[in-house]
């Protein structure tokens, strides 16, 4: 044994609706000693991500489910501390499915070697990790749009929303956000440089879309689905693009989320597409590099909302739920 | 004057919900001369399609309303009678804009010659027409079925159904049909060739699919939207595309049509995407081309349902909304 202490959130039960910290549960093993071929990353950041709500449910879904009592599933960047590995040596930053705990054991499949000159470690974690790529391959891939036209993106304020923001309005967009609440709408706008941004709490959702995308909508950037889709289908234009991304406002809690009419679909000739970033990992390395060049570049901008030690990660997984959160929700685990 | 006498069917008033036959007006009007450049067109098919009732709706769709108190927008395919333009000639045989009326003059535009030695004149409005070319287009260019694949197909008796059914089945597909009551759905199994047929007006349509698509379905051509919809996206595989072609199950009538739940669409990453013909005329000649070369092998087989004499297009009309007609609904005007 290493002498060191692993401590974990393994899933308790399967929640109905709403999660709640009891359906976690915490504990503490000791670390293991390596065997040949594996190494040890101590985890620094754990990434807190609306698809971890879907993998508590039972049915399966685009993931398998997240197993009772086994530690939750989630990415972490952190260092490699000790390493039996011919490719991973001692303080090697790295990035994988390091779980919701604060030492992980791999043996090379779980994790890649990240660069962290140019940015932070964290943020492979969200502009430059998988919530980055998942807005690069929906606004590069879907969407593709192209210069003067009008482009939606829900949760902006969000780590998706607010990179397929950004990458929209670098194609030449007119590009308008929907977030909750004033906050999330200043940031929206003064920090991401969207050109305006809904608040869909505010109510009148019909009248500030029209308000505010008077020529209609060629793309919609879709992280929430329900009303706000209902209300986006309503003023799209001819050859639309709708990509799918999420469904945050029916909570993932396999209760059905209707579209209130269809009939856009054919009256507008609009695509619609989900995706999952994870069918597309040929496009990582390219998708990545170009969201780290832009990063330094200064031209993707993002915000981090940081919950404090392993034990706030429930609190943070609802928080994110409730969309409580600007921008990348993590957790510093150590 | 020719001296001839032109019966025409007008729009009287824009239908609520479902259309009567005094929504049309019944008018004779005489059959000016031509000016230099036309030509008279003798109608002998007039096509009904559903979406002549879109056009009823005032509301601007997919193609502008039909104006009130002029001739019923319709295909239809005569015979050239008499001309004064350069690339008619009487005798030439023409499929186009005729209209709901017996005699159309056109300038060239509205109409094009077809050759009638392999199918017969009124097949270019059904299997070699906007129908066939419909289903060309959301099966080799939507849904691009591989072999081995299940592809569902509703209306599956009807103009364009029945060819998105066959042309799936020589793709090497296993296709299952919707059609409505056991006359169609026979039809569908026995001269169509699909591999089953579901009526769904025979109820439990969730256990009629499970049993026909026991290993799900990878493609789904739409003509009817609705509850058909709903069930086949339950079942829908991962990556599934939707060609969304019609929704007649909402009748057309401006009553909003929804989708009881979306979350299949980034569950199962599907495609779906709305199309009309219209939009792609530069692949008509290739797609017509090869419709009539499989018509004339026999390849593609096809059921027309005719009504007699011009008075008759209101009521196959309204036969076409109640789904009353087998395979293409025309009407015989001479």
């Amino acid at each position: 044994m290493t002498g060191r202490t692993n401590r974990q959130i393994a899933l308790a039960r399967r929640p109905l609706g709403d999660i709640a910290a009891d359906d976690f549960r915490h504990r503490a093993v000791p670390v293991r000693d390596l065997q040949p071929g594996e190494f040890l990353v101590q985890n620094r950041w754990l990434s807190i991500d609306p698809y971890m709500r879907v993998r508590m449910n039972e049915a399966r879904s685009y993931a398998p489910p997240q197993p009772l009592d086994q530690v939750m599933g989630g990415t972490t960047a952190g260092d490699v501390i000790a390493s039996n590995h011919p490719c991973f040596a001692e303080g090697d930053r790295v990035v994988g499915l390091g779980g919701w705990q604060l030492y992980a054991i791999d043996s090379g499949a779980g994790f890649v070697r990240v660069e962290t000159s140019a940015v932070p470690l964290q943020a492979y974690l969200g502009v430059a990790g998988m919530p980055g790529m998942t807005a690069w391959y929906g606004i590069r891939h879907i969407i593709r749009p192209k210069s003067g036209e009008t482009i939606v993106v829900s949760a902006a304020s969000g780590a998706v929303g607010s990179v397929a923001g950004q990458l929209s309005k670098q194609a030449g967009c007119r590009v308008i956000g929907i977030a909750g609440g004033p906050e999330k709408c200043r940031h929206v706008v003064d920090d991401l440089g969207l050109d305006a941004c809904i608040d869909h709490k505010a109510g009148n959702l019909d009248i500030q879309l029209a308000a505010a995308a008077a020529d209609g909508i060629d793309g919609y950037f879709d992280n929430v689905g329900g009303a706000v889709l209902d209300a986006v289908m309503r003023r799209l234009n001819t050859f639309a693009r709708v990509a799918v991304c999420g469904q945050i406002s029916g909570g993932y809690d396999t209760t059905p989320l209707p579209l209130a009419d269809t009939s856009m679909l054919l009256t507008a000739r609009l695509v619609m597409q989900g995706f999952i970033i994870s069918d597309h990992r040929d496009l990582w390395p390219a998708a990545r590099a170009e969201l780290v060049r832009l990063v330094a570049e200064r031209r993707l901008v993002y915000r981090e909302t940081i919950a404090e030690g392993l034990d706030a990660a429930p609190t943070a997984l609802i928080n994110v739920l409730k969309g409580a959160n600007l921008g990348k929700q993590l957790v510093r685990l150590s």
